[in-house]
């Protein structure tokens, strides 16, 4: 495993709402920022609201945050890797941008926040505080740049879940670009009807404008989202198109049971969407010896992220040189037992101990 | 035109939120209120929050809100019928209930107004304040009917908007059934992919939650909104998965300004998306010589409303027994001009006159 840089040194590619808000929440930290945007304005306000201390780039940078629009991330993180420091990003789409990079000191990141607001000026300190922050380290992920990129983040206030690139690319298809797509359509049907049919919009009620707020959104960042996750969004899309065929025969049936149990199960689920993670639950420490071989942190990571285990903590320890190390993971008691059944399946020997 | 009494008595039937949310605001204009509900439980708790006088019918109401699933909605109308006093409803689909209770002193509503919470308890006598509320007048219905129920429903804070039954119904399905249904099916979709992958909800932001947030109500009323709005519902399904189905062919050809241009066109329908209505504008008087035949109030304010005109206020004046009267309207000025060449297009002669 690599020995890196220990400055708390951090550079910022693009400060938007997020890499400004990265900004902002690191210096909190007491890091020393450097950043820059394409736009200097951009940069310039960046400063002015204390989000960096510097324009520029900085040689000695222990980590570069590239948060541009997702179709120069690649080109971004390729000139900062360059330097000796970490790279990660903060893109909607991993699968591309992770198989572009292709860097053992590169871990694709996705920080599932955002704001009404746009633009540094909605930038804030406190975006990521409780948030999901998706990781995906690959087999070719050095294990010190990802537990590095995991610690900053989760200094952040946010939920690490880890998985793999093409992975996060079908569930964010599924949540976050298919319904944009549906909502943007939505508006669009009814402001179609409003061009000749005046009250159309006046009957559209609270349920209505929160289902069609996200189109409100400046659609710059999509036709770039769809390029770089097609497959995933067509596939998203083409599922959605099939259930609202179900749904249409459910009403032109009459079927009124199967109309109910369909709107009841969507109902329970919505009742159950988590909000953000609560942390006041016991913890259990799982120790995992492991070989240190590459990807065998990526492995367990993904795993315990497709369990939707979250990992309260993170951190290798006893490596010893080219042999073996031990994994330290950090996780809430209810989950600590499925979590080592997951391990054992996989031929991993974890040790569990609470923490109280 | 009838004489219809004059006494500021009403009766509520079926206590849940928008008939207590009516009954809590009648009582704050001075109404007496009567009312039932099929559950006594509900009625109860109605009257001990005080959206009823007493419990029980009341021969000697003006008028009736019938405020029951959309299922029971012409049976409970047509008894109230049998008193001398106005019936009115709230229910979300109007052709079938107008069709089948089919009686001049019947006069369908809807208010587009809600709430998160349920039932009486989530009952508000500023609920319907600013809310636009649809009402249905025909050719049967008679003019002081439907002026009566208008003026109440806008003294309770509602605009008034006159469509023809169909129309409504039309409008509704696109505007709120089929965007419910949507978010029903997008919430199973996520919820699906859930069960076998567990990051799946845990990766849904703000936005998914917004856009599913209705999905979340209980589902009860749906199977008879779906039944009696069947057709309309069908066609809306159809017109979003058509246009889903364009989205699809922009992603798969990669058309990135086509991409765009969809996407800055539904922003921009939901940057203008009316919020709920201002009232501070210069008004104008436009007096119109009316006819006193069957449908003629009907045909002006559902014109009205397809242009989307607000009446402010409306008033049937100097009425001569048979012959004419002059309907006075007030309207906002910026639609006093579209107004006017709407009416003098279908025959009428109105008379414009600014109010300051």
């Amino acid at each position: 495993m690599t020995s890196l840089s220990e400055s708390r040194r951090a550079v910022v590619v693009g400060t938007g709402l997020i890499g400004g808000s990265i900004g902002l929440a690191l210096r909190k930290q007491g890091w020393h920022v450097t950043g820059r945007d394409l736009d200097p304005q951009r940069a310039d306000r960046a400063l002015a609201l204390g989000a960096l201390d510097a324009i520029g780039d900085d040689p000695s940078a222990a980590v570069t945050f590239v948060c541009t629009p997702v179709s120069s991330i690649a080109g971004e993180a390729r000139a900062a890797l360059t330097g000796g420091g970490v790279v990660t990003d903060v893109g909607g789409v991993k699968g591309p941008i992770v198989a572009a990079v292709d860097h053992p000191r590169f871990v694709g990141g996705h920080p599932m926040a955002g704001s009404e607001q746009e633009g540094m000026d909605g930038a804030d300190p406190d975006l990521f505080e409780g948030a999901t922050w998706v990781l995906t380290p690959t087999v070719a992920t050095d294990a010190a740049a990802y537990t590095l990129v995991r610690s900053i983040v989760t200094s952040l206030g946010a939920d690490v879940v880890a998985l793999a690139p093409e992975r996060h690319d079908e569930l964010v298809a599924t949540v976050s670009h298919v319904p944009h797509l549906a909502a943007a359509t939505l508006m669009a049907l009814a402001a179609d009807g409003a061009t000749e049919q005046g009250p159309m919009l006046r009957l559209a009620a609270g349920g209505f404008r929160d289902m069609t707020r996200i189109a409100a959104g400046h659609p710059g960042i999509w036709p770039d989202i769809c390029a770089e996750n097609r497959d995933a969004i067509v596939e998203a899309l083409d599922r959605l198109v099939a259930a609202l065929f179900a749904m249409r025969d459910l009403v032109v049936l009459g079927d009124r049971p199967g109309l109910l149990a369909a709107l009841e199960r969507a109902r329970a689920a919505r009742v159950n969407l988590p909000a953000r993670v609560a942390h006041d639950a016991e913890l259990v420490e799982i120790r995992v010896p492991v070989p240190d071989r590459p990807g065998v942190l990526a492995e367990i990571t993904t795993l315990l992220g497709e369990l939707d285990v979250n990992i309260e903590d993170l951190e290798i320890a006893h490596s010893v040189e080219g042999e073996r190390g031990v994994l330290v993971l950090v996780v809430q008691e209810a989950a600590a037992e499925g979590t080592r059944a997951a391990l054992v399946s996989r031929g991993f020997h974890p040790a569990l101990r609470p923490l109280s």
